[in-house]
């Protein structure tokens, strides 16, 4: 028997203030950080399981604090029989009577749970010697039913209704694995759209992502209406008619606020408006999404667990689901949200950027598109160009897709001197 | 000028599983605890600003680590300029926009920024010599919205709305402070009701809480339906007909189950079902509501913020508004919610027990008396009759009523014994 003989956590901080990259309405200075975890076990094969959460800067020490509390939770724990069932394991510790508490399956403790989650998981896809993707893709539906939490869902979803959809999606699981292999998964990019940028940067940036092949720009707006208008007009004239350009809100409105100024952009044809508003109201999502249409809402990196999706979902408040990798209760329930959104009939398109959000969400878009909603159709995962040289195997996009990965593992692995050399302490240092 | 010198914090837990005080459906084990703070100053007057997050055990270190993390915004700050402005203190933590990050304003960074603010709260009505509810009720309507983070309510609440709420209850204001001082406010106990409690004590403890003048007790459910039939029907044939009798499932069900379940305890007539299920789920408590009327829905306690408070309104989800001391960002949040309650017509009828929670939250509703709601009709706050005695002013209830406190403060402060004796170390001891 081997059991977990370590839980070594790093408050790890890249100082991305000082270029700007990441501002946005609500976020003018980011530090990108991860609140990082390494489990080791005694058995043999001397393979550990790596997974974090983003933050961006202050409060990464309080994320640190939250995995080393789930230290006691892990250690010494039979690691095979953990990694044999992951639907117990998440739920052991989701459903722990005192930290729920802290939430409940919310912010800091859920976030913890989630990295904890799937750092089991990374150490599984490395023993089982395939990329996460091709690892959860791999699984039965009656096997992938059974990693879900199906508490507050089932009057929107029941386990039936998720084998369904799981059984519908199994012939042509084999062509699609070759298909991604081949063709990669679209991307798009918010490289640049930055609020902190020049016009002439926007511009150029605008004309890179064109001709890197990227199917989908992403602006930040909502600091200041004319500048917003300004840099719309900048990037439409750049793309030219009929590409898609997204906006992006980062949560800076109030309702009313939210269908004036998406409308006052609307002669700019944007994609979506993401994130106009709280991630936690879903009523006002909805009536944002009455109030702007045809233009669609999307959202969902900052939607705490899946009850949120759940109601977005059932009060046709969001179009497109913003999934993220570190957000939620870790893997486990990413699928709740990829099966809800399967369900609903919406596409997913996650988040990422930050650190290495686009190293690990690939995996769930991949999977979603081998084994639960079988499309890409309108589906897309963000791409931004930062941070990517600190991970043991960096996300590879090639002409505006991305390559599918074939390492072992989920991609949230870190480079040792980059562990070392960003690891933050309190009393100065990098 | 006088600044901050010190926040001391304190991981203080008392080991209330072993009598199982407080055990209900989803908390089998509770040991209720405090990520406790106290803030110092280099004025002469000595005045410590006292606060604390209520947690039920694990996981508190974490809560504590967030207190400790909010140092820095601190240690050094002009005190004077702080109280003088609460609104602005208030919004410069809740709307750090790295911190915001762990949350947004939900789970163990905003419950930590609340008891900041709070313990602030605390060392202002010190200064001025009055109990806080006193103290906020003394406060211009002007002033009160002042206080108030209207970010994302405007759609539900304007700060219009709210000033002509406060300006419709300032008439009378002096003849509410004379009663609430003459009268007390009415008081309901949980303490019959523990699942953990044999038939025996719950009737025992069903016609103590009779004779002692409480106008509601309330019981825990959830469980097991066949122990809810025969513990409802001890209670409701040991009280008589008539006497309200509330129901609590924790957040138990999904929502099927839980239209199903408190309609099989409908003979019984329940003054109210609290926490069918997640505290996220807006529409699931909307359905929920329709689906048991006239049975009444309360929750609350776990509700993360003002934008979850809005959506139950807004949705017609809750029949009564459970507003906790420590959940949310502080007095300043608090207020908000009560102006929404107000506003939409709602009884709010808080969260209390635990550690300190009676201590606290009385402040908040004799404040809604004099200067919000101006009405007790169908208010009550709950009392549980544990750990009192660790606080300096502890809770006085007499014939089911809560004494006005008249001590400088919110409540919050805590024994030095007592915090001395139940600090918890990792390594062992109480």
């Amino acid at each position: 028997m081997a059991v977990i003989t370590a839980v070594d956590t790093f408050d790890i901080r890249f100082p991305t203030s000082l270029s700007l990259d990441g501002s946005d309405a609500m976020n003018p200075d980011p530090d990108y950080s991860a609140a990082y975890l390494i489990l080791r076990t005694d058995a043999d094969d001397g393979l550990e399981g790596h997974s974090f959460v983003f933050t961006i800067g202050r409060g990464n020490d309080v994320q640190t604090a939250a995995l080393r509390a789930l230290r006691s939770y892990l250690l010494g724990q039979d690691i095979d029989a953990l990694l044999a069932d992951m639907g117990a394991a998440s739920r052991r510790l989701v459903g722990d009577s005192q930290l729920r508490w802290l939430g409940p399956e919310k912010g800091v403790m859920h976030m913890a749970i989630g990295a904890v989650v799937d750092a089991l998981w990374d150490l599984r896809a490395k023993r089982a010697g395939q990329p996460l993707w091709l690892h959860l893709a791999s699984l039965s539906p009656e096997e992938i039913v059974s990693l879900v939490d199906f508490r507050y869902l089932t009057d929107a979803l029941t386990p039936d209704d998720a084998l369904r959809i799981l059984r519908a999606a199994e012939p042509g699981r084999t062509e699609r694995i070759a298909q991604l292999r081949a063709q990669g998964y679209p991307a798009y990019t918010t490289s640049p759209g930055w609020l902190g940028y020049s016009d002439e940067k926007l511009a150029r940036l605008c004309r890179e992502a064109l001709a890197e092949g990227f199917g989908q720009i992403k602006l930040k707006v909502g600091a200041n209406l004319e500048d917003d208008i300004r840099r719309m007009r900048i990037a439409r004239e750049t793309v030219g008619a009929g590409f898609p350009v997204a906006i992006d809100a980062n949560q800076r409105w109030d309702i009313p606020d939210a269908v004036a100024w998406v409308n006052a952009l609307a002669a700019f044809d944007p994609a979506w408006i993401e994130e106009p508003t709280s991630p936690d109201d879903v009523l006002g999502h909805a009536a944002i999404a009455r109030g702007v249409a045809p233009i669609r809402v999307a959202t969902g990196e900052h939607a705490q667990n899946r009850v949120i999706f759940k109601q977005l979902l059932q009060a046709h408040a969001i179009d497109v689901m913003q999934i993220d990798a570190t957000r939620v209760g870790g893997v486990n329930e990413n699928i709740a949200q990829l099966l809800l959104a399967a369900h609903f009939g919406v596409p997913v398109c996650p988040h990422a950027g930050g650190v290495g959000l686009c190293e690990r969400v690939q995996h769930l878009s991949m999977f979603d598109f081998v084994a639960v909603s079988g499309t890409m159709d309108g589906r897309m995962i963000e791409y931004v160009d930062h941070l990517h040289e600190h991970f043991v195997t960096p996300t590879a996009v090639d002409r505006g897709r991305y390559r599918a990965p074939e390492a072992p593992g989920s991609g949230a692995e870190m480079r040792p001197a980059s562990i070392a050399g960003f690891t933050w302490h309190p009393e100065g240092a990098a």
